[in-house]
């Protein structure tokens, strides 16, 4: 076998142990999923874990990352389509992530807003990462903001920063009492204030 | 020893492992924290906790409750003083828990808003008791929405429920950035968009 086939078999378990992790972690929380786990759901060996993690930190900071790409794959196609106004980008992500949270039975939440408030006020390593995350969330929002403000979609006494800030914040709150009410409801509410505070009326 | 007596003592002993739970639990959350940590931190005899408590998660509810007093102290005083305008119950509101936890360095976040969204998820008891703890606190928002209204102090066209649930939302996603940015100005951001969402122009 030669050693980019191995590179890339260690890659594939990599990933297999990062899928099945954060599946587990979305659900259970954080302190709440061992290894020991997350390596039988996964059908991999401790030697395999260690191989590709120093310890269960460096797991659940590689995991981060995995959130934040799944997020960015399921919002750069919202955010990039050119037929869509800046408020109906708005519109559809919501709609994208209400249909996703309906689909699982609302009951894992948003998988950042999870580990924020599980993780940020115990681990400093988790509160950085978290930050980026959450910075990477805001930032594209803001963009969208920015230009519904430019073509005159949006209110001209926006400030896109602060907006996009307020905006992430009250839908992980809206996401949170989903989870509480198993109702897509808070969302509904959510896009409606939402409505309210961009639009030019 | 009167059965007085012997009772009180019992009352106090449960009054002080829900102090000690329910610090250790805002710290850590629930999962993190064992039977074992809690007695030990309280000085109290494992026999004594299964005397008050059936279990952890009947240990874990009466907490939920303990932290709804614990709210209800601190709110009742402002929204039931007449010298203050309903936008000003809810300027002093935030400003009383932006004090808090700044005090406590940001760490511990809201209970309430914490076991929403480590529990709810996996817990339909918590979920169903943490419910509670979420309506009463919109509904003394919506009290004061409806009275601002009331006094024209609140836009007129406002929905006392709906909006006092996005309030409560859009604050518990803004208290789980304070703790992630160990900042308060989340919770500044947080305020100057509800005066613009309330207030008459």
């Amino acid at each position: 076998m030669s050693s980019t086939k191995l590179e890339s078999k260690g890659d594939a378990t990599k990933l297999h142990l990062l899928e099945v992790g954060a599946e587990l972690i979305h659900q259970q929380g954080f302190n709440n999923t061992g290894i020991a786990q997350i390596l039988k759901s996964a059908g991999v060996a401790k030697g395999s874990f260690y191989f590709h993690f120093a310890d269960k930190e460096a797991f659940g900071i590689a995991v981060i990352d995995y959130y934040i790409n799944r997020f960015s794959t399921l919002l750069e196609p919202i955010f990039k389509d050119q037929t869509l106004s800046p408020y109906n980008k708005i519109s559809v992500f919501n709609q994208t992530f209400s249909e996703l949270f309906t689909k699982n039975g609302f009951c894992s939440g948003c998988p950042i807003g999870n580990l924020c408030q599980e993780m940020s006020g115990i681990s400093p390593t988790f509160a950085a990462k978290l930050n980026v995350a959450l910075a990477r969330m805001t930032s594209a929002f803001e963009q969208v903001i920015a230009h519904g403000i430019h073509v005159k979609e949006f209110k001209a006494e926006l400030n896109p920063s602060t907006c996009a800030a307020f905006l992430v914040d009250s839908w992980e709150g809206a996401v949170l009492r989903m989870k509480l009410e198993k109702s897509v409801k808070p969302l509904e509410n959510w896009f409606a204030f939402m409505k309210e505070m961009l639009l030019v009326v």
